[in-house]
């Protein structure tokens, strides 16, 4: 990590937080505090040793002295990408800080993502109060709507100069992100003091840095009941196979967090570990060695998995424009199918793809605490005059974030960790599934 | 109604019910009780005054004298078809009367369907004690496996014969049942004095003379849960489509059910309602007018529900194998996009299939009870010499029904019931939406 | 069952349904359609035999003619009493059924229960639209409030004539409906044609000739929840007891239904069935058996159980004003302490009561439907004039049942039922706990 | 934190870790590996400038050399103290880890807690294998039971030497980890070589240095359900107040997070913060101005609060050994009934106690993950010699904490951290309600 983790910052903040009655002296962070990204003593202290800085998060939190004039501050909210447990949590909690701890009375919410910031399609603004949003936290999906795919920034920034909008809280995944980045680059280009603070929306939880997004725990914890449907179809056939594929593009997070959780899959598959599915060492083979000795088996599977097997294929595909090929899922069911069949293994296979029951699932209550947090911690970046900044959470601690750094690359399951070591453990698959 | 409601009996009732202690007098059921299939009042004084015989069922319940020697009587249950909400649930209570009203130890449960009655299959049986079934009626699924297809009779009565079985359980919808009637009738020839008791077991409550089957409330209550996901996603989006497929083939109760629980679709699509996609009164026009309006719909759709749309297209498909393009939900999911796309709306649909993940719950409590009262009164037709008979409800009683008429024909949803008005009424959809 | 079931009417029909494009001909209820209040078809035909009249209900549903104008139909709404799963079903449906069906827009909520009627309380009535009660039928709870008591019947009408409303439907138990029957008998006093249809809220579900009331399905189905809780912590302990107190004042229909549901409980005692506490035929002696043999016991017990034990220090109660002495859970908790200290049995008792919790809860899946049919049915007696009526549910079919009657006793659990005999068999309970 | 947080080891390791295929060498954790306590990077370089040592944990994991033998290491488990959600993954993971990781195929449970450890009580121990545990992950509860109370650390000790117990694994609390200190103890002055690892159990998560104790997320998610049913009752009465009194003695984390997590309590009473009832500035008159405002309100008192009331008239009660009067809930149940009634407010009070519900239930599956990597760092801790020990929870990392500084004080809520500042903007509650 040698990115320069350094936050812009808007201006010099000489407002007084009008915190003093709620929070005392030690309350406040100072504004400079920083948190170290590394927790090993020994590592610490060679850097030190060495003159190396170490690598260091801004601290999130409420600041003494702020940028922009509590209760004059005007603010949007716009949610763009896939629906995620928790959106109207956050939502909830950026109106409810507005109003209550900074007495700013005015924030917008922008209607299907960044499509809703472009005036010329025509979408309202809607003032969002507290009665509004009372509620709003023990309901799925998120009362803005949400749509995919970035818009043009100056289109954009004209609409945020014309609503006189001092900070914009976008919430979203690495897509909304880097559109974010853009409208900042807009605004600076302009040389408007307009605040552009990020809220990393990932529900396949691969974004660097951030140890845990909002929504990701709600997100494995409804995967576990599809597994434990998996199962149940499964042992009551002989040879009885369920498959349950979940999100997890890049990442296997959720995959792995669900079948330690539920200790019921025999295999994880992620995109992060590569396997064959022919060989002696292929995945059909093991299953197959499985299914003689226990007469079912249970597969989880990240979508994000396998992608391999497409790629030969693609112009066929392509040609075609069937996407539903690419479906690590079907795909697998049908080779099992063919394999086992071809062995005379007679059997009963059951697809599930829970994804998008999961997503639309209001948060668990460790989830809506988190992403209550998360709100507040980015009102506090945006009322201090960070931009382009992001909320993070790294080791316990809650962070800011370049955008830019935050974007660079996913985050992924390193397969010599604890959590991947206990994945086999709980499955007993094997480390590899490749033919050498 | 016509049908012959007989029950066929192996011989006279000569033991004693071993209840005393428990049932007093009027606790046993006479053994020629009957209820009436008709509840107006009207029509039954119509029946009297022209002397026609009211048709009635046979009720169900205890014994004071059965045929089978109670502690000696020797039991086999088997679970066929598809797993459902409540199959330990009936497992369970089958095994507890026989071991704490009637004293019989031997309770055998075959493996794997009828597969399991077929001694060259070789499965083994498993003895079913107390101790084994105490907690399963909390678990989904069915602790003896199950399977789809009938066997040869033949092996099936040599193999009951082996194991000394007085009294076979089968558990299963149409299939099994006439499964149930061919084991039936391969014993009347041989002149056993076996008996033969069906627990009709159907997701989509699609049997006649028979209210409500075991695992449809769960069924439903579950489907609910995918109605309330799709309509999160579809609220979420501009254009917004949220699709649910739910089972039913031949009905659509759980569809109906579902929808007026959940009071959101705005389209519930049946078996037993006839609709067209295309011109002005087809389902396209009524969903786009919807879509105008609201901004986002949701709709569920029963799998049997416009299967007309593939029958030209049979032969095509048949040589392919492929049954994916019988699925309705897919089907109306491309031809909604194609049309939406024609006419340059935007949009965002949804397609959500929760049929395994719903046939795999444990039952809701209200199921759970429905189950052991089922159960039992099952036990209570074997004891007492019914064969090639089914335990129904009716009415609020619970019945014996000969085998032969519950699969003569399949129950559908009367489209001037209450049932369908309120599905009507919930939705808003068009009475019709064919096109004259 | 000698009374008079006959409906009372407020006049002559001769407005239309506006229901032609909904409910074909077969749709609509014929006006005296009445459904037979027995099934037993001997019994029947005993009856025809003897010219007796087999007593019968007024079916429930839609009429051709009504007697109130549709559109212009002003109704008002009250909740009384303790709250219950589904009070906001009824209400919704109560509103959807007028706007749409009957194009009525007019529909008051009255707050706070019959205090909400008297207008010097000073509570606002609040206009109901489908907006307002969109989504309620997912909360517990009422949106309108409730209260608890009767008001002057006098000032209550001055009310309803005040706001020209024409029918007014309330929603509460035993007390409330009485309130209701002087309502309708002041209304008669004036001479105004003003109908007063009940709908039944019993959570006990101990309303004579009404098989089964909204919210109780929820109910029992939430207090498994802690009976599964008491069994968990009674397994975790030595001698571990749970005792779990349930809803049931004069009935024990909960705590019957939540024990087969779960099959957990080892003791189930109800108001219906006496019991001792000492002697060797006691409850003590049993439940003392039970923990020898098994290490750990579950009880349920409803509130009004075991009273008695509690009617001769009434006197001394009453002065202290103490009502926790009463309650039966803490009273067997204490009792049963002192049993097991005084016998040196070392003990782990845990208590539970959850009944706030489950009051609380959204209905099911299954009570929501029920709920909307009944409300739906409500309307229907409403518009079609008639008054002093309750909606009920008997044998399968919705009825119409004069308030004067089913308010006359409580229904009970009869002891000889297969309900009983279920609780027995699954408790493994002797059937008698007392000493001769 | 000046304690010496150094871990007592048995002795040297040289056994090899049987992890060769599964851990590539990164997956080891070196013996030494350090976790630093503090993350904030200013204190830490000043720290280092003035040569003060930085405090920090040893980092939990697999170590390459174990001090026990792999395969021959015998292990006994034991729980104490009430039921935690949990106790059964913990227990399911110390086999799982001994017989799949270590391939040691001895492990004993106690029964009952330190009772079980004590010959002359007659409990038998039980051996734990992956069939007998495979599923109990899913169950509230312990397998084991448990029980309260220490025992003669003589007498266990004799115990653990009978039995050949290399290392016992103890989960409990405060009292239960000094039972282990004692035993430990008792080890070493016999000066065998036993290893005692602590895995810390403690509902109110408040244990020093412990940031996040297993199933204390079970516990507040699962008393959200209470808060929203409080809510509920209260909302449908005029003047309506709904008191959950949820667990905590000492600390107020479960209230504080169920209060974030449902944003529905008005007032949030905890053990660390001091409150007044009477008086201008006292709780009663808070509440009944949030009363006048908005007609309802809701309180969570964890059970701990407040206890200053109880203490005036403790020698009266303890005369009377009422242990009821100490309840919180109930106490201000009383309270605000007499306060409310005073002032000629009439209301409506619902108090519920979760409690028995909340520990009962079976983990969520994020502590479901929490408590297999607990377990499996504590397997570790014990193979590699470390003794005396706790297995902690840091900043985001597994630590070895030695047990006697955990227990030597309870962790409390920082009343200046943004969690206690998150409680007071989500109820609105005043900062203090003292009267000076």
């Amino acid at each position: 990590m040698e990115e320069d983790l350094t936050i812009e910052r808007l201006g010099t903040c000489h407002y007084t937080s009008p915190f003093e009655n709620m929070i005392q002296e030690t309350g406040f962070i100072p504004d400079d505090e920083r948190v170290v990204a590394i927790t090993d003593k020994g590592l610490i202290e060679k850097f030190i040793q060495h003159d190396i800085p170490i690598p260091s998060f801004e601290k999130a939190g409420p600041r003494r002295k702020v940028f922009f004039e509590p209760g004059e501050t005007v603010s949007g909210i716009v949610t763009c990408g896939g629906i995620c447990p928790g959106l109207n949590s956050v939502i909830r909690s950026i109106v409810m800080m507005n109003y209550y701890r900074y007495n700013n009375k005015r924030i917008y919410g922008f209607r299907y993502g960044y499509a809703g910031l472009v005036k010329e399609n025509g979408y309202d603004v809607q003032l969002l109060t507290p009665e509004i949003v009372e509620t709003i936290h023990t309901d799925g999906g998120t009362i803005l709507g949400t749509s995919r795919g970035n818009q043009d920034p100056v289109k954009m920034v004209d609409r945020l100069q014309e609503l006189n909008i001092d900070i914009l809280y976008t919430i979203g995944g690495d897509g909304t992100l880097r559109g974010a980045q853009q409208i900042a680059e807009e605004i600076a280009r302009r040389g408007l003091k307009i605040a552009i603070v990020g809220i990393p929306k990932t529900i396949d939880n691969d974004i660097s840095y951030i140890d845990r997004s909002f929504g990701f725990e709600t997100a494995f914890s409804e995967a576990c009941d599809a597994i434990y449907a998996a199962h149940t179809e499964a042992k009551a056939h002989d040879n009885g196979i369920g498959i349950v594929k979940v999100m997890g593009r890049d990442s296997g997070f959720i995959a792995a967090h669900a079948t330690i959780a539920t200790n019921e899959p025999n295999f994880c598959l992620i995109p992060e570990v590569d396997f064959d599915l022919d060989g002696s060492n292929g995945f059909l083979s093991h299953l197959t060695r499985r299914l003689l000795k226990r007469k079912h088996a249970v597969i989880v599977v990240a979508e994000g998995a396998g992608q391999k097997f497409f790629t030969n294929d693609k112009e066929e595909y392509d040609a075609s424009g069937n996407k539903k090929l690419k479906d690590i899922g079907l795909y697998l069911k049908q080779k099992i199918s063919e394999h086992l069949t071809k062995h005379h293994i007679s059997h009963s296979i059951k697809y599930i793809d829970p994804s998008y029951t999961i997503r639309s699932r209001p948060p668990t209550p460790n989830d809506s605490i988190f992403c209550s947090q998360l709100a507040q911690a980015a009102v506090h970046a945006g009322m201090s005059g960070r931009t382009n900044v992001l909320v993070g959470y790294y080791q316990g601690n809650f962070t800011y974030i370049p955008i830019d750094i935050a974007t660079r690359r996913r985050k992924k399951i390193d397969t010599n960790s604890s959590l991947w070591t206990s994945v086999l453990e709980t499955t007993g698959q094997p480390v590899a599934m490749v033919n050498s």
